[in-house]
């Protein structure tokens, strides 16, 4: 996967968030370099003036390209003619939508942290906007982005499951057991702030995840949910645990269980997709291993690497089977997917069929919708709500 | 756990039901062998006479207590001054209710299969008849005998979890998923026939065991449901998948699936618990390991047979740690502790408190209130439903 | 596997040692009655007279047959016309010997635990006699009697690995690495005398299930070994950690680690053989799992139960998929086997040749070679030592 | 990790092998791409001229800086003020030392892949112009990267486990089952060609980095070697197998498993130590968990990220819990630790202790005299050989 991609040169990265000590800031710009696909060339990397530019610095970045503020970004790269082809977005939801339409509308790619937006009508108007611009806006929902994810879609729609019957799938953390804990790191507070994190708390963080993951894989899509929400935490504003039934438009049922309150969990998120035919089994902590439960046979155990994956999963595949490679790996698919969109469109090629993996816009809208529907649901007391967006 | 606990015999076993080719005879058999407590000497095994007959023969029940009819084995068994203590019934779950009011009105203690019976008014009638009749009723939800689930259960209401928040059970079977299969195992036809089996399928069948083992370990009582019940399976009559949200009488939330639909699966009975403090994890295909998950310390896999479990798994351990013991063991800690209640009572004893660690004719009222209540919270679009039940 | 095997009737027990609190006797015990073709009707338990009468009442031995001493025990069951037809013996090593030439002597088929004797001389003397006795003799290797190890060695002998080139088995436990907390648990003591165990400490107890198990499962014989036994902890007299290389008669190599130094682990007897065309690896710890590893292809994980497993392992499994079997069931195995083949004779049928699947006296002599061979090549500075026998 | 480690700017790297379609070209260059403290400046990736060129192109390497030939490439960059600071050399094994000789001598560090020269003469020579130089010289065994390796050598070390007493270790794959496969990936020809490997096959490629992942993490020296080693598949020039036993420089002994033979394996490299007080048990293939397992206590699951490892652990630790590190980021811990090292040179500082984790020239030297020393032993018929090596 290494190498330009036949550009000949990196594509010009910039950055808005992210900046020194942040966990996913510095995820993004290791999934950024792993391929060599781009060069990090500016960045309003935070809102404090002394740390955006002290960390712009240690990444690289010129001085006159560490900026403070995302509009004077926009308006300073778009004068360059060097200026930044793709911009990632790695701040709190609220500063999703803003950004991203002004660098959209400077001809600028977008590749965006999730949930897409704040507000379920800034979801919808994204949705617009990126449509007309004609750019390439991903999503990064990092965990699709695993090579046997890959290879679980390809099994799921390509018949080897059978028609598909039941979808589990949760995402456990214990990041919210004891919040007098999590008060020593500030860094993670606006995730349970309304007002920066939206409507919902640990639903929007993680649930949508949960939810992608289960659609990307099976090709389904949810039609309708009933919830049970809570708020468990003492002084919690927002939701820290997720109990929700599923039906899908195939007509499978599911369940989904997102939750912070679990305690002993890391990152568990797990998926389990039953057919007619076979199940199937994956695990984010055991990335390198997919479980294939064919009817009444052993099951199989799948490895990362193998020669004879499908198409797909050999694409976002660096190593042989038994060399594990891990969450930055899988990031790395999606930003090398989108170097790949770009780079044949500016070469003039039709870009690779497979490329196109990475959440989209409309798959960022129909996350904010899962997220409203099961909120309206759990307030109405667990009734059956729509869950499909007309886009 | 060996030997006849002071009594200076095998108490006199009779059984109805579970005839030559019986896998769950067979099963109740070698539990009640195991600890060498009973003596089986009289049974109804089978409703076909020669069946009844040879089957008996081959297990060493003297000709004339072989009887065909369980009404008859009733009368005769009454009549005799060495006539059965303890009667098994393991027959579909039509079949519950007759013989064990029969064989009580004669006074002789029950272990029956679960559900309890076929209809929620024939439990709530036998709840009242066992506590006039004084004697024993036992229902073999075997899981809960595992000596692991008896420690998970110290560990719940010890306070070791902290206050309890969530409870996530599952019981997932692929028994079902193509039935033209099962149609070569007539057998366990009468499991998908409502006039045998009652209102529920898998529910009855495998959801109660979920639901038993959840509250077990808990100690919590369900407080409402809301359940998702669906039959997938062409020209089934029963459910065949059960996604079922819980509530708890102390506030906690949950989660429960069943189903004969999960491809690949055996039999992995799961349950986990989250608390303030700590979780557990236990399945019941590998039962001699419990996840103990300490808030953010390293999860502790607990063996089985170590020195220093609690009292309560300790009572129920035969072998080392490492030295696996299966189900048939825990059936048969279910059989022992039977027979450790009645042994105490024939020498005037009191019975160990944790001999009474079975479940109880009370236990198997609300799992049929469990049933009930999802199949009408399902019926009715899944609204929360009441699942208690004044005893 | 229930019932009398048309015999009618339990065949007639007797055991040597075992008595109350004695973990191997009611292993035997258990053993003996899970499908009830034995009746344990008299036993020297104890060489403690009291404990052997109170064992023998406990467990429905008639007051007259509880005898403190085997050599009374040979005679008197001799002398009766309902004296015992097989014989467990259950004691220290340095009393396999004795007792199973008398009761050969007096026509009784014997049970014996391993390893089979205290010396190399013993042994040798023993196939004799068996042999010239045209009796049963069954030497207790448990493990081997598990489901999945009879799988595994029709996998093996049945060429499904292409030609066997590397077999490592290890059986590493802990129970020694701290020798003043044994000294509380002075049952165990004669494991660490030589008085009693014999030359060979650890080696001679679990070493030998190792290499029996290793032989059995793929049908090779050793031919030579080259070891580096150790005694590690202070006032050790016998060997506490082995580390052997092997050689097997087709040009095979392996490894056999056997330990009782292994801080941390319970009983994990583990084999795993690796040919041209698959490898197997089985752990006694999840005995109801065996991976089949086909060349680069996934691993499958074989579970005990399955429908389409050889017929060598389903005739000694009692349960379904997900049903676990543990250690009693592997015991009672052997028990049942060897009760099948002394029915059969009694019958005068031929008995199913699969019945024949327990270790055997020669077995046992095998291992006693290999004990013999390991300390003689570790003495020698770690030479290849011949260890091989003619039998 | 991330940033310029105080520098203000990237070292200039440099590359001897590792062209396009070189697998483990790409993964050096994605270890020194992923914290960002190298720029890959110069290269004779290819001794074929058209690929080193194409290679180099491709990862945006000047044209004039893209060599075919390696003395070449140390003239023309020793005459270049901004001439290569490092370079990595990733070539087989008989082309190390003449590249490593050649920069040494014009002041460049060395990262040079593992095992360390084609000949222990060779390794002994470079040792002693390592020492002259003063320069960084790193082996790559990348495992030895591992965030819990590093974590587990501080439990051994630090008296956890208290005195190690064994090691067990073991580097199986299935590589080399089938050659007649193999041949169609005539890239890895070289490994089985004695002419370019040296004097061993899967004991130089693979039994190294198991030697030195037990010294490494127990801190611990081979003394001796008894060492039966195999070549199975017919035409082998080399071993394929190797079964070893061990013994250290405090007592404890050993068996170290090495085989390209184990049909199902990928690349499990496995590690176990036990010590007086606790074991503990490392398996590559799932590098983020560590089992620690006290004396007679639950094992525990110790898991990557979490903050309260030892400061070892963290410093090469990029995320948090849950979120999976690969061997491409262990892999990039041994280029940035050789990169602080050299940036506080530059700086004038002194680095930090930990950063001197990674394998040096004497580490490599050990690794060729334990081949050396295993083959010698198994020459010899098995006869314990000195494994010392005095530098």
């Amino acid at each position: 996967m290494e190498g330009f991609g036949g550009l000949g040169r990196r594509l010009r990265l910039g950055m808005v968030g992210g900046g020194a000590g942040s966990f996913i800031g510095s995820s993004h710009r290791m999934a950024a370099r792993l391929d060599d696909r781009y060069e990090l060339v500016a960045g309003a990397l935070s809102s404090n003036a002394e740390r955006a530019k002290s960390s712009a610095a240690d990444l690289g970045i010129a001085p006159e390209r560490a900026y403070t503020d995302y509009a004077e970004m926009v308006r300073a790269e778009a004068a360059r003619e060097d200026g930044i082809e793709v911009v990632a977005i790695i701040t709190p939801n609220d500063l999703h939508y803003g950004p991203a339409v002004a660098f959209l509308d400077t001809g600028v790619h977008v590749i965006c942290d999730k949930p897409l937006t704040h507000t379920m009508e800034d979801a919808i108007d994204l949705v617009g906007r990126v449509r007309r611009s004609g750019l390439v806006f991903a999503l990064t929902h990092a965990y699709a982005g695993y090579a046997l994810v890959r290879h679980a879609r390809e099994l799921a729609c390509g018949g080897e499951l059978g028609e598909v019957r039941l979808v589990q799938v949760e995402y456990p953390q214990q990041s919210w057991v004891d919040l007098t804990e999590e008060a020593a790191s500030p860094r993670d507070a606006w995730r349970r702030d309304p007002a920066r994190s939206g409507a919902g708390g640990c639903i929007a963080d993680i649930g949508t995840h949960a939810q992608h993951l289960a659609s990307f894989v099976t090709g389904l899509r949810l039609s309708e949910v009933c919830a049970d929400i809570s708020t468990f935490v003492p002084g919690g504003q927002l939701d820290d645990n997720n109990n929700i039934l599923l039906r899908f438009d195939n007509g499978a049922r599911g369940m989904l269980w997102a939750s912070k309150l679990a305690t002993g969990y890391a990152n568990p998120l797990r998926l389990r997709v039953f057919g007619t035919k076979a199940g199937i089994e994956w695990n984010q902590e055991v990335p390198g291993e997919l479980a294939f439960m064919p009817h009444r046979q052993p099951p199989r155990k799948i490895l990362a690497g193998n020669a004879d994956l499908s198409a797909a999963a050999q694409r976002v595949t660096r190593l042989k089977p038994g060399h594990p490679e891990g969450v930055i790996e899988a990031f790395a698919n999606i930003y090398t997917e989108v170097a790949d969109v770009i780079s044949a469109r500016i070469l003039g090629r039709e870009p690779d069929p497979l490329a196109f993996s990475f959440a989209t816009v409309e798959d960022g809208a129909l996350g904010m919708k899962f997220v409203e529907a099961a909120l309206e649901s759990s307030a109405k007391g667990s009734v059956w709500t729509d869950a499909t967006l007309d886009l």
